[in-house]
């Protein structure tokens, strides 16, 4: 590949037709701490200040493209009522026992789909990142479920804007010819979180996307690699899925569900089909965040009223009303939600993650 | 002066008979803003954790050595009503109508202690400043009240830790030999803040205290020395003092007070009378703080349970119960008072004085 190509925004193809979008609801975000907590993870928060959560933010993305009754959320039991409540259109909520990573979870949701709605197009889609334009969006996917239906699985790569050391890469391979994907290309490779001098060799090399675990393909297309790579987790799938609408659904959950190999789809999936060239990748041309940690939000947010800086600069989240006031910290971050404050610059924000760890062990379960 | 020599404490002279401490209690404190505000300025807040107020361990320094009825405090209409209430054993409150620096407020107790308590020794003592070893305290002073009998100006200067820019020096000279007084010196200048490599080469002589505004003097001393260096104070002074007692007080305030001279007695009495050789000093022995910026206070506190530093330290007060964690900031500075939150550091707690200005700005008059 020898750059980013453009879809041709004046004649998109947006054919979701039989596409269904799946939404893995889970995930901590410990190193959002305080804002985040157990109760209220990062996806059910509103980070972004628009006056939608971020799960919210996924479901407005997706639901004028495909409409609510394609729209399918995996989520434990701890945050299934929230959900329901803050997606009151949701139709398809599925509730897992306990998490087991992002393959269980999305392999259960193919196999329901797969059975209700059969030759349907599924694609993963992040609970708590931020996209704002939406419309490229709309363009990037309908070209990745194109690429899905001649039966590759299509990822849709982030342009990288720095040298993450925090994200997984894709490296993309030679041109593809689709119709209505003209942006699609080959992917020569998964590769993981590098170090910091092999993230700058691929930020400069402009064949590196980051992976944002978007992944499109059929559903079937799905389920046959993984009876193929994981055949003891496509059974026990398959098992659950059967008996999903009966009142075994319970029985069989508690019995399989257990025993269910914890497994990335990057790592199940992704990376041994794309070693053998079955993997293609749509490059995300719209803006996007995961929000990950401060740092990430920061760049994000505005400063309120109520900050005073001088000599500083960064991120404040604070009640309303609440005078913060900021002097000779550069990157700052104060994040005070009442019965916690966190101060720190934006150089530190990956050991938030330790907090909630060192809270509890004071004794200070009400902060986790 | 070769050094300081120590009084005899085994042996202590502490005849305080006739003297009498004044208390000038004024100064907003911007600089420990949010802590402190103009409803509740540093001298009525408990700054050290100890359950008292500093104006509280001001008196309480002072009461068992010369008793509530030789302690006056000088202050403003704001703040006379919280000083009543903290201090409910005093019988001296003097209120000055505006605040015109120190001279006027410390000459016109004088002029009063002088009219009901002729041939009194007075000494002035900040009403905020923070000293723990109140035996060496009443050591000290005591042999400045010893000086104070000679017919001298004694003021007790505090032996430098640091080169600190924010503190006037006092230049020792040679050693007196007045009875009860063995560590008393002759001043020979005062001078003002000076800048780092004075302050440096200042602290290296070891001849140089720092002046922390405790001046003690016969009354009749002071106001002789205030007739003759401004002449226009001392009559107004005189005027008011005269009235005090009778219907005509608030007549002849609102008529004078306005226009007295605002100077501070370092400038109207202590600098000229040094110069011409009737200023001596006794070292002070005793620990001392003025408090003066957070980075002083950094210096006292202890770090609260309610905090989790991660390669951080310095001082947080917040409200009792409320998480505080602190990432890879040294020096920090976070100070919550629910209402209004500051983050600095140590290196920049001066220009916290800053920040009532701005919010004020901001239209914030219930910051201030």
């Amino acid at each position: 590949m020898t750059g980013w190509r453009y879809a041709d925004p004046m004649n998109p193809v947006t054919d979701f037709a039989s596409f269904h979008a799946i939404i893995p609801a889970g995930g901590a975000g410990t190193r959002l701490w305080p804002f985040s907590r157990e109760a209220k993870p990062k996806f059910l928060l509103d980070l972004t200040g628009s006056g939608r959560s971020l799960i919210q933010q996924t479901w407005d993305r997706l639901e004028p493209l495909i409409g609510a009754g394609n729209i399918h959320v995996v989520t434990g039991p701890a945050h299934a009522e929230a959900i329901s409540a803050q997606l009151p259109g949701l139709v398809h909520l599925i509730v897992e026992p306990s998490p087991r990573d992002s393959m269980p979870a999305i392999g259960l949701a193919a196999a329901l789909i797969e059975r209700e709605f059969p030759g349907a197009v599924i694609g993963s889609f992040a609970a708590d990142h931020v996209i704002s334009d939406t419309a490229q969006f709309a363009i990037d996917v309908a070209q990745a479920v194109q690429v899905a239906r001649t039966g590759k699985v299509c990822t849709i790569g982030i342009r990288p804007t720095e040298a993450s050391t925090a994200f997984g890469y894709i490296e993309a391979g030679n041109p593809l010819s689709v119709d209505g994907a003209p942006a699609a290309v080959e992917v020569a490779r998964f590769v993981e979180k590098p170090d910091q001098q092999t993230a700058s060799r691929y930020l400069a090399s402009k064949t590196f996307a980051w992976n944002a675990g978007m992944f499109i393909s059929s559903a079937e297309v799905l389920l046959g690699h993984l009876a193929e790579l994981r055949p003891a987790l496509y059974d026990g799938l398959t098992a659950i899925a059967h008996v999903w609408d009966t009142d075994d659904r319970e029985r069989v959950l508690d019995d399989r569900w257990p025993t269910l190999e914890r497994v990335a789809i990057d790592h199940a999936i992704a990376e041994p089909v794309a070693d053998s060239g079955g993997v293609a990748m749509v490059p995300g041309l719209f803006d996007w965040s995961d929000l990950g940690d401060f740092a990430a939000l920061s760049d994000l947010s505005k400063t309120p009223d109520d900050v005073v800086f001088l000599d500083a600069d960064g991120l404040v989240i604070a009640p309303k009303g609440k005078a913060v006031s900021v002097i000779g910290i550069s990157g700052v971050v104060v994040i005070d939600t009442g019965d916690a404050l966190l101060v720190t610059t934006t150089e530190h924000s990956q050991r938030v993650k330790e907090l909630p760890a060192a809270w509890k062990e004071r004794g200070r379960e009400d902060l986790i």
